[in-house]
């Protein structure tokens, strides 16, 4: 037990503070976003998209919004988002490109923060759903979103095509 | 050999044009709307979501875009489309977001068109990608989409909730 008077207070979900992002938090999200590409195996493209990340992030007319976690005076999360829309529904969609919390800051309830918050921006904006995608092998991930209500939309392929500028 | 006395010149691609939606198309595009939605064995919400979508095709900052197919003087066929983005990419992607051909003027070359058309909008607009979805059992489609090249994200799930106003 001795160890307890040297540790720091336990964080709680409680005292994270979800805001949007300053043009100083850039290196921090920065940071993020490449922690997020290893954890999914992918590549995050090099600098060169980074700083074009960063720029589109704090543009005039930004393609997405970001929403970052602060704990002990440290950016420890963010989510990226933009709306898309549904012809069917007749309504805008809230898709969340990204959602990632720094490792050590996992497991306090700082994810169903982001979704309570999320919901909440998406009804602001009237949206009928809100949408994103998980690596088929994020199994943690994956009960997450099943405990929120959220469904699988198994019966959809999804396509890409990647632009050629050759 | 006689009935080709009496019937139409056969329509080709070629003389199918795809143009940007205006007002005055409204009422063709909604019929287009609905037949898809019955392709696709999916309820298009009422007709109060169809006030609202072609309100939202038409307002001054739309969520969407339109591109209509015009044959014989008449719109045979719509795409909406918009604009979401990569963060790994840090680029923009085209969406697709609903494509269709009425019935009998299909397998004349006019998806293709279509597609080469949106791919040319997608570099207009520095897309890495472009992407959409399709129904697993629609064949025909998945055929045609893997010949232009394009691949199935098999390893990502989609996931869905949505929003509830009570």
């Amino acid at each position: 037990m001795k160890n307890n008077l040297t540790q720091p207070a336990k964080l709680t979900s409680q005292k994270v503070k979800l805001r949007k992002a300053v043009r100083s938090d850039k290196k921090s999200i920065l940071k993020l976003v490449k922690e997020l590409a290893e954890f999914e195996k992918l590549t995050f493209l090099d600098d060169k998209a980074g700083s074009r990340l960063m720029k589109d992030a704090f543009s005039k007319d930004p393609p997405f919004r970001t929403l970052v976690a602060e704990a002990d005076k440290k950016v420890i999360g963010y989510a990226f988002y933009f709306f898309t829309y549904s012809s069917f529904f007749a309504k805008k969609t809230l898709y969340l490109e990204d959602i990632y919390i720094s490792e050590k800051y996992r497991n306090l309830g700082i994810g169903k923060k982001y979704f309570i918050e999320l919901l909440k921006i998406a009804r602001k904006n009237k949206c009928g759903r809100m949408e994103w995608v998980v690596l088929d092998w994020n199994e943690n991930a994956i009960k997450f979103y099943e405990k929120l209500g959220a469904n699988e939309l198994k019966e959809w392929k999804t396509f890409r095509k990647i632009i050629n500028y050759d």
